[in-house]
């Protein structure tokens, strides 16, 4: 972190500095958390990536797992993409979680211990958990107040979870992709109840 | 346990009697860990259901992890409803897995946390998955080569532990058995593809 030339380090820029820090320590340790998964990330390796040393870290919260709730209500929202092709979209949704769950398959089991060993932690994903990219995706393909909408939103979700818990052997991202896309097309292809 | 009249405890009654206790351990540990759950499921009370003592299991398993992942093992299979009603069938079976999610939302998160803790209680969960009772309910409704019947089974189980885990506001039995039971009759009420 080097000084903009010209300016004096006055008490505006220091606390400015000083919040800059404090983003980039949080963004690493977002970042790190969606890489390695909670049982790997260290208070070390956030430090290393945000240029920081543990102190700063430790200055600005008590334990790593306040760290890492702060972290998680940090986190930006997924910005779903919206073209002309509402299949093509919520395929590609579908993909990238059966993607991160063929991936890392200990992520989302991981954060569930997780949230059961840190109230602070089930706080915050609690707090921050939203479907609604998934279900405005759904709703352009079967309408808004389609009767099996907050179900097949769910779905996207729930699938991937319970085969990396359970049946890791049925956890193939592009089989899970067809099967979750599919389903919602066959109830697209319906009339409406 | 008191001697049958009349019979010697010889060496095959002996081992009769010691086979009873051990089922009678893992019986009284199965039944525990699905009223209390695994956070709060102690041997001393296992012991106790059992009308054995602490000595009696630690002499057959070295932990109490052990002597779950045995007990996870052995549990009897799901024995579900065949009528001849198989919309009726499925409500059931769906509105058990639903009313257990309800009743204990922290059941399942708490089986993968322990899965993720200790090694045999995964390798006996993971052994012991069978969701084929489910397949054959939904497989009586749209057809056995239905193209969506390997998601729908999984819906049934996958649906519960992501609304226990992550949105408890929306954990209503009733409400996630009609969600579930009627997307399933959504499927079976079209001409299969």
């Amino acid at each position: 972190m080097t000084n903009e030339p010209g300016r004096r380090p006055d008490k505006a820029t220091g606390r400015r500095r000083d919040e800059d820090r404090t983003e980039a320590i949080l963004k690493a340790a977002a970042d790190l958390l969606l890489e390695v998964g909670f049982d790997r990330i260290r208070t070390q390796d956030v430090a290393e990536r945000a240029g920081a040393g543990k102190g700063a870290i430790y200055r600005r919260w008590a334990t790593k797992e306040a760290l890492l709730a702060e972290a998680i209500r940090n986190m930006p929202r997924a910005n779903p993409p919206v073209t002309d092709n509402p299949e093509l979209d919520l395929r590609e949704l579908v993909n990238d979680r059966c993607l991160s769950a063929e991936r890392q398959p200990d992520l989302v089991p991981g954060l569930i211990s997780a949230m059961r060993s840190d109230p602070g932690i089930e706080e915050a994903v609690k707090a921050g958990y939203n479907l609604d990219y998934v279900r405005s995706a759904i709703a352009r393909m079967i309408g808004p107040d389609h009767p099996h909408l907050d179900l097949l939103t769910d779905v996207t979700q729930a699938i991937p979870l319970l085969r990396a818990a359970f049946i890791p052997e049925t956890l193939n991202a592009e089989t899970m992709t067809d099967e979750i896309t599919s389903l919602i097309q066959t109830i697209a292809k319906q009339s409406p109840e």
